[in-house]
């Protein structure tokens, strides 16, 4: 199945914080839900926390008791709301409510219209995004050769997106295509997406993936063991990208190695408007660092950072990949400026 | 008490595994124990396991029914085989078996006298490792600057060494000193000893700590939230710094940010003769970056890299700080070529 699914008033999800060990399938009928699992990164991934939100207020629509289409429109802004205040890095949250407020908001005609719209506007954006994704693997499985071994950081895969993934998609592409490569996998501290999530999707398509801790990465490419970098994006403004804490330490070893440095993502994920220093870095619970699982590897009380994203300014990226093609950074300047 | 003591042909260790949550001593009469106990990491740290492979020739020597002193001599040498066959990266353990048999070679008389001179040796050179570390506190802490945020990656306080630390030692000192400083601490995956062992250090001791994950020292290097690196070493050789994985990482950030990165380490860490395409780099088990604790964070069979070392090559080390001075490299290396 894909990693959301819509079915009549229903969205079913896999909980990502059980992966690998449990396939836990979790159903959600009321918005607030879809909002705490995004919260809580049950769902976890700009491009899927997307459309997680997008079906966060279809099912609000869908199941709304509103008489008017002004009641519904009341009731969608307030789900609206709420999924907003959930995470603050990824633009693609807002991107996405927002497209759907917007749909509702130019459709004429009674609350059921709205809401039939609102639900068609949330599956087509999932079936978009596994287009997308293609695309992305399309286009970005031109860059990568024989050979390559591929360094990527966190879940930028189909567990990250409705299907396929980004960085992940481009890795698949170019496997599909039988390219012969490798894949290392960071594990991706504090939250383990890595090793958790990316080490069990690319296992499962019989992809070799070997897994290292963050701090290997330097080691890894001293000893020529990675020859290109492939990340996803939570957000690219017009000076640098925003992605999974860790990306810009990998950034800078690339770029002291001479490694190409690749970043996946839908236009989506694209916020030309804004520049790194209006990007809010969400600080996560120090529970995330201090326990793994239910386990705590600190002393107790001990005071710890724990920001979930970084930035990486343009000057570390080798090229954007996204659904329209592979852009230079000069290239994307070029369309933010545009 | 001290990290490792001895008392009357007995060894005492506090199991470095089991802590923060419990400080469990481990007695040890055996020399085999004690090589387990390097092995194991219940007692790690390039100094300590110096000091804890010498009390393991003293161990061997203090309980020998040995008739002769050439009985004597091969059961040590059985000993130091076995001790140098535990880990193989950091230089301190040969430079003391090697320390300790000469002094045993040396000595004129019985397998009596020489067992007494052995158990002699290892306590001077625990109590010099003491002395070492308070004259590189004292060395280093001139570098050190009221308002210094220093990292500091793995352990290398007073865990690492029989007390007081080389690293960590730097930073006693300029806190006693009445520098007003902070500590970023790195958890430093995958043993973790940077969140369970210099997050407890430093607490107990009321420098103030906070706990970051590995990955996410670019961020903190781009916040400005670091001024300063402050490492220990597990060998320094001709062209480069050995220490614990992860350490280069941090060293190209540093360079990358312009910010100064310290080595602390005592001269029986100097490795002279060799450079470092010379060093084996241990590469331990797989479950070390599966596991944490008892709990499996990845998926079952995952491939996995585990080097416990990088190789940091001198041009990104700002000074080696010893009990004989702060070396910039070019003065270390004059001293590597006289």
């Amino acid at each position: 199945m894909r990693t959301i699914e819509w079915d009549e008033g229903t969205v079913t999800i896999v909980d990502q914080t059980k992966l690998p060990d449990e396939t836990f399938y979790l159903s959600m009928t009321k918005c607030d839900e879809v909002a705490s699992a995004i919260q809580e990164m049950k769902v976890r991934g700009a491009p899927l926390i997307g459309v997680a939100a997008a079906y966060g207020l279809a099912l609000t629509a869908y199941h709304s008791k509103a008489k008017t289409r002004a009641a519904l429109m009341r009731q969608m802004e307030t789900s609206a709301k709420t999924l907003k205040g959930t995470r603050p890095t990824a633009v693609n949250l807002f991107w996405a409510i927002d497209r759907v407020l917007s749909k509702a908001r130019g459709t004429i005609g009674s609350a059921k219209t709205v809401a039939r719209v609102v639900v068609d506007e949330a599956r087509g954006m999932a079936d978009e995004d596994v287009e997308i994704n293609r695309k992305i693997g399309a286009n970005g499985s031109k860059l990568i050769c024989d050979g390559d071994v591929l360094l990527t950081h966190c879940n930028a895969g189909s567990l990250a997106t409705v299907d396929y993934g980004t960085a992940l998609g481009v890795i698949r592409t170019a496997w599909e295509a039988g390219r012969k490569i490798r894949v290392i996998a960071t594990e991706t501290r504090p939250r383990l997406q890595g090793a958790r999530l990316t080490a069990y999707e690319l296992k499962r398509d019989g992809i070799p993936v070997t897994l290292i801790t963050d701090n290997m990465v330097g080691y890894a490419m001293s000893q020529r063991l990675i020859n290109k970098v492939v990340v996803g994006a939570d957000r690219i403004v017009r000076d640098a990208v925003v992605n999974k804490i860790g990306t810009y330490t990998i950034a800078v070893l690339a770029h002291e190695h001479g490694i190409p440095f690749y970043v996946a993502a839908p236009t989506s994920t694209f916020d030309l408007a804004q520049a790194s220093q209006d990007v809010v870095i969400e600080e996560r619970s120090r529970d995330e660092v201090s326990y793994i699982g239910s386990e705590r590897v600190t002393p107790a009380e001990v005071d710890v950072l724990n920001p979930a994203f970084d930035i990486t300014p343009m000057k570390y990226v080798s090229a954007i990949i996204c659904e329209t093609g592979v852009l230079s950074p000069a290239e994307f300047l070029q369309a933010a400026s545009a």
